[in-house]
Formats: structure tokens, sequence, C-alpha cells
């Protein structure tokens, strides 16, 4: 899970109705060949196969998947990478529980890897450059399984190399704000090297922000207040709690975008055209470094940081496994997680992997049996590099680009799918809340509780819905994980699903262990879900959403749940009219536009109703379909924020402006504003909401009656 | 008819076979509820109805629509063009011959009109300033139609006021290698006034190639040997023949991209976002004058050029009129043509816009009847504002584009339908290849020949296919009427129909009057189509393929015609091997991606034949449907020609390279060749490339069977 991007709030979106489920069986047409079992082209999504899926998903083979998967450091390209290609490989062309196809596609990337030959190093010097203190190099090995040539010492991904030397400055998250208030204060920045905890800003922002400022290097470390509830000393960190150890350094990719640095817009094939990659953009300006924090509390006066990371094109693969539609194979239901971790990467991804072994087993089983087929196709993917930036996933998207945009259903990832015991998270776009409820309620929640899965879930997360009610809050999407290129590029419906934290009991910005060494099979079974109830859970949750959106006769997407969104962004829209006004800028058209898709998903969702009484033809029910499927396509916008690399997604896009409205007005406004009277500043808010207005009206009149042009 | 980008030559693409037609028909799914005759989900193409479709298309009643539609000017947004408007509407909402629904769409779009006040001058003067002779403001009103307040004076829309004086320099066609030649003999550009002619290079490029040197006002004349076949005199020019008299003159738009200006891919609601117009771009940079050849024959020394143009915002209407489909409401076939003209626009495009009123009564009629419903839906368009730079119809692509992007199926252009009586002539993407050769097949030619309108055709523009040995040929589709928005901004298989000349017999540019106060009702009525019967014919080629298009239960679109092009534009690439090859670009990987969509064709062929020979269900039919409906999609790429605004289909942009091959390709190896050893130039030669690769890769992977992916 690549946390840069993981900053947007869990901005609500709702859905309880949703469109039901429709169990009347219609009269199968003549002349339709029958390739397998519910290959009528009426069958409805059948809950005796979903009960029997939900029971089979087994915690301890969930478990045993992740001792394998975790066994040893798997760093996207290295050996144990591709060991871990072939295991998929072969467990999705098993003959008794395999999938009907599986086969890999490989890219050539760009990534960065320390050099072996000359370590990074960070030392404090004094004025005649003597070493007086040296930072680790690498974290303890405390259980044995922190050493070892195949554990890539800490570094930052896409650092360029350099050996700064200058005096150091605590810059606090590294923020632009953080370097203003140092400058207020006088403090000479200038030829420095900088200090500063992870979190608030992405982890290149960082050095963006500190090289404005004529900083020369900088250096990074987790706070204990922000990962350890403040734990810091070795008896009360790992391996004697979750808790993060003083050495423990948390890794990660630098790069501003995702996807390969020197293939935008291009699947990276061999023969594809690339950057010079000194021509490239996104990498880090200056050198930078991870540190643990029992070496940044030591830290004064001079300091020397030695980076020599080295860039590498490396082939990188994806593994595909696919189920063939029965009735549809020309939809495709996704489901994914990247198979790369910083070092054994247990949790992260493997707790995923894991589930999504297991999940294919089950269905698999069921397939070679004959006892089922899915209605619609099923693509499994585990993804490669993600942790460099969502590379292997991102390339997919350009690979098939014209396929996924006219087919895919929906895309289902879950990459941590345990961070805790205490609730399912969810993160996605507002049309896949019905059925993720739906499959939530239906399962019950691990622990002693008795409560349903949804019914301990509303008690961590929720809101109150204008058309629902209280129900738990499903979060937005970032740029944290596969996902992203997903809703962002293409304009798929997406969702990320996981097990969670209970807030009240911490406030660690995410697992301590997260991209260290300490990320263990041993962690992860001792302190995270030593029962596996946990992944059970979400393997149940996430295959029950799978076989819902694969099997039901009407996708079970509820596109007027994206009106709740709308209307709360319209709302916040709301305070910019008195300045908009003095600008000759008008609210109106949105307001018209918010409402036109109120009206046109009502109708639209009645339209459904009435259908699904009646007995309706196939056709009927794939033209429906077809407008459920594409909506989300409808907010896509290429020419909306040109400088973002692959952002297109009018309402989802990264928002830097303060008001909680539509992105681009909000960064739009928010320019305008700092900007003071320039006309090219309010002419762009204008544009963007242009931009909105139209990407609404085009939303609301494809859900309109198809024959009304 | 914009004649400005019709540059791109008649470069072939064949189709015979087809896909055929099937005539079985399959069993009616139980519980499909029948709106109307051929509801059947398996229905095919009727061919009793099309034959009815057929006889009843009259040439009588073209003409009288034509006598109709060209009895006054019609300028866009003129008091007549919307009584137009009305007549239209009035048409499709007839309650005997109307269709399912009718309504206008408005746009606010920038146009650009001489001033009343202050006529635009075109004078010679001495050195004093004495006027020594002035250039017409009007045509001569040789049969009493060329007068009145309603004859808009000749200009050139979008041209900038100004009073330039200066020095006159006869500059051939205003091309680059125009003023390159007069630069190198060391005539003096700088502060002078060109005299051009029309053709070669665009209206607009005459004056942006001038600026460059220097130049300050531009004169664009009409010349008689390039329009009349030489002939100039009075006594052998209109009104006693079809040549242009010696005070014609062409007007037209000289914007150099299409659209409205102010609101490039918004629609121009009043709302919308405008560019300032200071700061729009694509207008000439200097002012420029139309005049005619009898004035710019005794044009000497000293000129002055009084342009007084002025830019207004007006409204401009669209009126579509819809046939709901039956079957398959959501897939779309369009049909249309743009309403306004620059003077009465006979011609131009009266001759398109009086068959389309002709096929809509004879398809209302049927429909009214309760004799016929099509399978799929039926849109007919009249455009607005097409003469300024096809802006009804590009406005109407940036409003719909989600709904088209998803359902269009075809698009079908008739604007001047008649440009003389030898013979079929059309431009389209190769799908539609085989549509036309079908109808054209069934239909016999105007005259005594008893020749098919495919036989006649066959005689007049031949090429030798590797597919199918001799067949028509069809040529590419530029930017020269409304379905440029269609295909280069949206991926929608074009085409565009007329009868036109025997080249044998004139070498006229186009036809005489083009554009003129000349172009009357009695033109067309005696010199360009007598019994109407070309007219008559087209209305039967173009209602036919609607007719096969709407109705067919596989859609007639061949896409594996594709293969020839790519075949042809890979073998002109052959010739850059070696050049490329200095800079270690490889072709390989287009030959790859040739050969691999050569494969997928053949194949995704001959399961539609298979399927043709069983009783196929009709999801079936869907799936392969929506495979030949999106096949042109995937050839676009939005980041493929950031400078070219809305072209973004990789095979049809402008190409300006001199070999016949990809235009990205072409262009961007002509520029690099130009550029000498810039490395930048080559790497653009590679990105274009790989983006050609991804296409064909992406197109390819589209037909292969839908479970594949």
């Amino acid at each position: 899970m690549q946390w840069v991007k993981v900053l947007g709030g869990v901005v609500g979106a709702a859905a309880l109705l949703g469109l039901g489920i429709i169990v009347g069986h219609f009269a199968i047409p003549k002349g339709a060949d029958s390739p397998a079992p519910s290959a009528s082209a009426s069958q409805d999504l059948d809950r005796e196969i979903l009960k029997t899926v939900i029971e089979q998903l087994d915690a301890n083979r969930i478990r045993e998947n992740l001792r394998e998967l975790s066994k040893e450091p798997h760093l996207a390209t290295s050996p144990r990478d591709e060991v871990l290609v072939q295991l998929l490989l072969q467990r999705w062309q098993d003959p008794q529980s395999g999938l009907d196809s599986a086969r890999t596609t490989e890219y050539e990337v760009l990534l960065s890897f320390p050099s072996e030959e000359q370590p990074n190093r960070v030392d404090v010097v004094n004025s005649t450059g003597a070493i007086l203190f040296s930072c680790r190099h690498s974290e303890e090995n405390l259980t044995g399984e922190q050493g070892g040539p195949n554990v890539v010492p800490p570094y930052a991904a896409y650092a360029p190399p350099g050996t700064p030397q200058g005096p150091l400055v605590y810059a606090n998250q590294g923020s632009e704000e953080d370097f203003k208030e140092l400058q207020n204060k006088g403090v000479k920045l200038q030829d420095s090297i900088v200090l500063t905890r992870y979190g608030g800003v992405g982890r290149g922002a960082k050095a963006v922000n500190a090289a404005k400022y004529g900083v020369i290097g900088v250096l990074v470390y987790t706070d204990p207040k922000d990962i350890n509830d403040g734990k810091s000393l070795p008896n009360e960190t790992f391996p004697h709690s979750w808790c993060l150890p003083p050495s423990g350094v948390e890794r990660g990719s630098y790069f501003e975008y995702f996807g390969d640095p020197l293939t935008p817009y291009l699947p990276a094939m061999p023969s594809s055209f690339r950057l010079n990659s000194d021509n490239a953009s996104g990498f880090p300006p200056i050198p930078i470094q991870p540190i643990g924090f029992k070496d940044a509390q030591v830290l004064l006066c001079q300091v020397n940081v030695s980076v020599h990371n080295r860039l590498e094109l490396r082939n990188s693969s994806n593994v595909l496994g696919i189920i063939r539609g029965a009735v549809e194979p020309d939809r495709y239901v996704l489901y994914g997680n990247h198979r790369d971790s910083w070092v054994h990467g247990a949790v992260d991804p493997s707790t995923g992997t894991a589930v999504l072994l297991e999940l294919s087993r089950v269905l698999g089983t069921l397939l070679k049996k004959g006892t089922w087929r899915p209605r619609r196709s099923i693509v499994f993917a585990s993804w490669g590099a993600e942790e460099f930036g969502l590379i292997g996933s991102t390339e997919f998207t350009e690979e098939f680009f014209s396929k996924l945009q006219e087919r895919a259903v929906a895309y289902i990832n879950v990459d941590i799918s345990v961070f805790a015991n205490a609730t399912l998270r969810v993160q996605g776009t507002p049309p896949i809340q019905s059925v993720v409820f739906s499959a939530a309620k239906q399962i019950s929640a691990p622990g002693s509780s008795g409560l349903s899965i949804y019914d301990n879930w509303i008690r961590y997360y929720n809101r109150s819905s204008s058309v629902y009610g209280l129900v738990p809050s499903v979060g937005t999407l970032g740029a944290g994980s596969d996902y992203a290129p997903f809703i962002h590029f293409l304009g798929i419906s997406s969702m990320d699903i996981a097990y969670t934290y209970d807030r009240s009991k911490t406030s660690a910005r995410i697992y301590p262990t997260y991209h260290t060494a300490f990320d263990t099979f041993d962690y992860v079974n001792k302190f995270l879900d030593p029962g596996f109830t946990s992944h059970q859970a979400v393997a149940r949750t996430a295959g029950s959403v799978l076989l819902r959106l694969s099997d039901s006769l009407f996708l079970p997407l509820n596109v007027s749940d994206y009106s709740e969104t709308l209307r709360s962004f319209l709302q916040a829209a709301e305070n910019l009219r008195v300045p908009l006004a003095q600008h000759n800028i008008s609210l109106g058209p949105l307001v018209t536009a918010v409402e036109k898709f109120e009206g046109a998903a009502t109708s639209f969702n009645q339209r459904i109703a009435t259908l699904q009484e009646g007995t309706s033809d196939p056709l009927q029910v794939r033209m429906i379909n077809d407008q459920l499927m594409l909506l989300e396509r409808t907010f896509l916008n290429s020419q909306a924020f040109p400088e973002e690399r692959y952002y297109s997604h009018v309402l989802w896009a990264p928002r830097t402006g303060s008001v909680a409205t539509f992105p681009g007005l909000s960064n739009a406004y928010s320019q305008a504003e700092n900007a003071g009277h320039k006309p090219a500043a309010w002419a762009e808010v204008q544009r963007q909401l242009s931009i909105v207005v139209a990407a609404l009206e085009g939303a609301a009149a494809t859900l309109r009656p198809v024959a009304d042009l």
C-alpha cells in the first residue's frame, strides 16, 4: 500500500435500498447454447452459491497463504517476487481449484535501488569532517528475520544520488507551511540538511518543498508519537508489542506520480518510447534518506548524507487469472492486489494476497466441479511494483485501455486486508456503497459480539445520510493503492476493502511496522490477527461483493447514491457564492445541473424497479446495465487537469483547496484567491465550473431513457 | 461545406464481402414486450421495407425542398435561418410524415460579420492616397437574386479589422513555399499587401504564412483556371453556364480550428466559460479580404485594404429529429447536414438538406403508418453555423459527449449532395466501405447507362484492392464538413456521400459558384441536376445505408477493412526503416501490431460468420455489435496530438509530413528531418510510433474473443 496520497478525508456517500435483488427466473431464449450452469440470460444471483462461497472461505488457509507469501522478502522484480509469480500461476492453473486461464504480462519499468557497494549513509561530522556518529544502515535484527542479503536497506526510492553536507535543521513534517514558518523565524535554510517526520504531506513533497528554500538534503524519520502512540523503548516495542522498534525505518517510493516514470500514458513494453530519465519529472530534486527514530533523536550539528541510489530498468510481472462469464463474457469484474513488498511484506501486501488466493481457490473449486460459472467474467490480478508507484496496475490500464473502458463493471482492491481487528473500512465511489452494505449485513463480524459486519462497522465509522439516516461511512479513494488508475484514469467504479483499528485505542498513522523489516508473518500471527478471523471477514465481504457484481441480473451499482455526494459538494460551493459573484461567476448552472442529475437518477431507479417487477428481456436488462456501468465514465474529462498526470475524474481529482467542494473548483478558487485580482486565475475558476457542469449534464443525460437523445 | 481542410488525398480503403446480410429470423425471446413491428430481438433488415423506401424517395419532392430551402439567403443565425429551423421542426413533427420527436438545441457562439455601416473596401491608391480604382463591394446582380439586404457582402469571417496600405505583391496560393520563394527572389514582403488565389492551403493559413514575412494585409481571389476551366468572360459564365462570373467572390471562414472559438471542448451554453476573444487562438493575424477575379486582374501598385469585420456572440440552433429504436433504442445511427449558407446556399448546403427532408419524410410516413420502426434509434440533425467552422455539430458532440461515445453506431453526413451528375463520391473510414458498396450495387445510376450506382462509380474512381481486386475508391475524411468532430473527436465511424464530377471534363477545384451569391436554385435546376435524379440517387444510397445500419441484426460495419489501410500505412513507413534505424528507432513493434490486428480481424469475421450460420441469441449478437461499434473508438488517444484541437484519432489526424503513413509518425519524422539532429525531435518520432503501436494493439485486443482479456 502506497500511503503517499491518502490524504483525502472520509467524505461519505450513501445507499441502503440500492437495487435490491430480483429472484424471478425468466425464460431461456431459444437458440442460446448453454456453455455452463447459470447460462440463462435471465438468471439472477444464486443465493445458495453465495452462501456456499462465504462458508468455504477458510481462516486457516488464509494464514497458510500468508506464511508462504511472506516467508522471504519479495521486493518488486527480485528473485522471490518471481517465485511468487509462479506460485500464483500454479494456483490459478490448478486442475481442482484453478480458474479458466492464467498468464503473466511483463513490463519493463524504471525502479530505484540502493547501491550494494556503497550503502547510503547518514553521519554526524565535526567541522573538519571527522565522523562523530553514524546512523544505522539497516534495522536491528531482533527476530532473525531482519538481517540477510534480501532485506533491502532503508532508502527513499527515486531519491537522486548525492553527498550533501550541512547544518541540521528540524523542519517538522516538511510541509510548505513548515518551511515558511522557519523562514519567518529567521532560521537559515540555505545549504542546510533538514530533518522531517513522516506524515502531513507526501514523501516526495518534503524534498520538493525543502529544495525551494535552498535545502540540500532531507532526512525523514517515523515519530513514535505518530506511529506508536508514544511508545519508544525497546521493551515496549516489537517483538514485545506491535509497536515499531527504535531502529525501524519506513521505506517507500518518493516518486510524485504513479505508473512507470518513463512511459506515462503508454504501456511499458520493451519497445515503447521512454523518456530520458534526466528529463522525466516527479523525482525528488535533492537527496533524501529515511532513518529510525532512535538515530533521529541523537542527530545534531553538521550532518553528512550519502545517497547512492541507482535507477534501473527492470522487468516486472502482473499475474492475471480469468473466469469466463457464462452469459456476458464481455463484462469484467476485476479484483486485484499487488504482490511486491519492501521487505517480507506480511501485512503489506500479503494479508491481501492471502485473501485473494483463498477467494480464487473457493471460486475455482466450484468452477472446476461444474457447480457454478458467473454471469460476467471475473479477472483476478496480482500487480507488480506497486510500492514504487502503482506501476503494474497503471501499465495494465494503459495496455488494456480500450477494453477496460468499454467493458469493466467495477474494480475491487484488497491490499492490506487487515490493519487491526476492530471494524470493516471501505473506500470507494458512491455506486459501490449499496452492494458493500448488502454484503456486510449478511456476514457475521469476527469476535463474540454476535453483530453483523455492517452493525459492527456502523459503531466505528458512521455518518448521517439525508437519504438513509445513520449508515457506515464509505471513504473516498485517493491514490494509496492500485485502485488509483482504475478510478482516476479510466473512470471505473472502484473500492478498497480492509479490516482496521478502533481509533479510540490508537492514533497510529498506520500499523507501526509499515514498510519496515519488522513487517513479518509472526507480527501478523501474534499481534494483528491471531485467529485470522478478520482476514476471513474481509475475504467473505469482498467475496460476496465480487459474486454480487458478477452474478446479479441487474448490476448492483446504485448510481443514485452520487446525488448525496453532489449535494454535499454543492452545499460547500454555496460558501463561495458571494465571492464568486464578485467576479461575475454564477453558481446557477451548477445548481441546475445537480438538480438534473438528481431527477434523472431518481427516475432511472424507478424504471429499474418497474422492470424488475415485470418480465424483462435480456436486451432491456443489458441496456440498463450499460447505463449503470458507464455512469462513472461520464465524469471523466481529459482536458480538465492538464497538469495532473492520469487524473481525469472531475469529482475525485486531488483537492488542495480548502473548500470541500468539486476539486477543480476548489483548487482554482484557492489559487485565484491567492493570486489576488488576476483575471486569468478567475477565468480558470469559471472554466472549472463549466467543466463540472458539462460533466453533470452529461451524466444526467446518460441516465435518461436511452431513446431521448 | 467548409473546404478549408479537404486536403487529404483519396487514400482508399476497401471491402466487398463485408458482413453480408443475414435473413434468418430467430425465435422471439419470451417475455419481450413488443413496442412496435420488427421488435423481435432477432429480426434482421427487412428487404421489402428497404425496397419501399428506395422507391418512394422522390426527385420532384427534393427539387421542391431545395426551392424552398434556397429561396432566400440564410446565413447562420439570420432571421431566415430561424425560419428554416421552424420549417424543419414542422416537417419532423408532422402527424403524417414526422418522426417520434423533434426539438432544437441552441448554442451561444462567436461568429464574425462585416460591418453594415462601414463596408470592407479594397482600393488602389496613388502615392498621395487618392483612389485610382476600387474593387466591387458586392457581386454583380445578374439574375436579380444577387442583390438585396440579405446578401452578405464578400468577406473573410474572423479576419481582424484593420486598414493596411502598401505595395501589392502576387503570392500565388500563399503557401509557406510561395513566400519562401518570393523571399529567395529578393521580393520585398515587409509592409506589403499580398494577392493570393484560393487553393493549395487553407484560407486562414494564407494570412498566417504571410504575417510571418511582415505582410500587413492579404487579398484572395478565385482564379478562373482553378474554378472555371479557364473561362472568364461574362458571356461564358453564369447565367450562361455553370461557371463563376467575374464578380463572384468566395466567402468563407478563416478560423483555423473548428467549433465555437470561445468554448473549445465545452458546449457553448450561455453559462459556459468563454475565452476572452483577445486571447482566443486560431484567427487570422492580419486583415484579409476576398475579391472577384475581375478586380484581381486590374490590381496594381499601392493597395489599401479596409476590413471592418466584427465578432458577435449569436444564438445558433441545431434541429434534432428522432425515431426511437424498437429493439436497441440505446444505439444511435446519426444522419446530418448543416442548414446555414453564406448566401442562398442552394448547392451548399441545401442540396443536402433537400435530400435529408425527403428521406425523413419517407421514413416518417412508414413510421406514422405503423409499417415500420427501426431496430436502433435514428437521429436526424440539421446543424447550425457550419460555415463558420462546423460550430453546431462540434458543440453537439461536446454537449452529448458521453452518450455519443457510448452509443453512436455511425454518422452519415450528406452536405452538398450534388456537385455534378457523373458519379457517386464517398469519403469515410474503412468500416463503412462494405455497407456503402452493398447499397450502391442495389440502386440504378441516374441516366441511361443501365448501370448500378456501384458499377458507374467504379468507372470514375477506383483502386486495386489487395483483398477485393478493383473496387471504387473511398476517400478519407478531412475536416471539410460536420463529420469532423464525429470522427476526429469522438471516434465514431463516419462517412460523407455525394454525387460529383467527371474529372476528365472539368478540373474545377469545386463547383464554380461555391460560397458566392450565384449559388441559387436556378443554378442547380438549370446547370447542376435539372432532373434531380442525382439528388434522388444520393437520397437512395444514403437512405439504404441508413436503413442497413439501423435495421441489420449484425451491424454492417466491416472492421477488417481497416487491415488494408494499416498495411498501406505500414508499407509507406517501410521507406523510413533505414533513416529511423540510424536513430535507433525500430519498425518491428509496428509490424507486429499490424499483423496482430490483421489476425484478430480475420478471426473476428470468422466468428461472426459462424454465429450467422447458427441460431444466435440476442446477447451474443449485442456483444459482437458492441465490438463492431467500438472498434473505431480504440484508435483515439487524447495525449497524441496536444497541439491539434479535437484531433485524437491516431489514423486520421491531419498529415503534413510527406510520407503517406500514420499521420503522427509522418509529421514527427518530417519535423525531425528538418530539425537535424535534435534528440527531442527524434524522441517525438519514437513517441508517435509507440502511440500508434499501443492503439493498434488495443484495437486488436478488442476484436479478440471477449473473455480473453
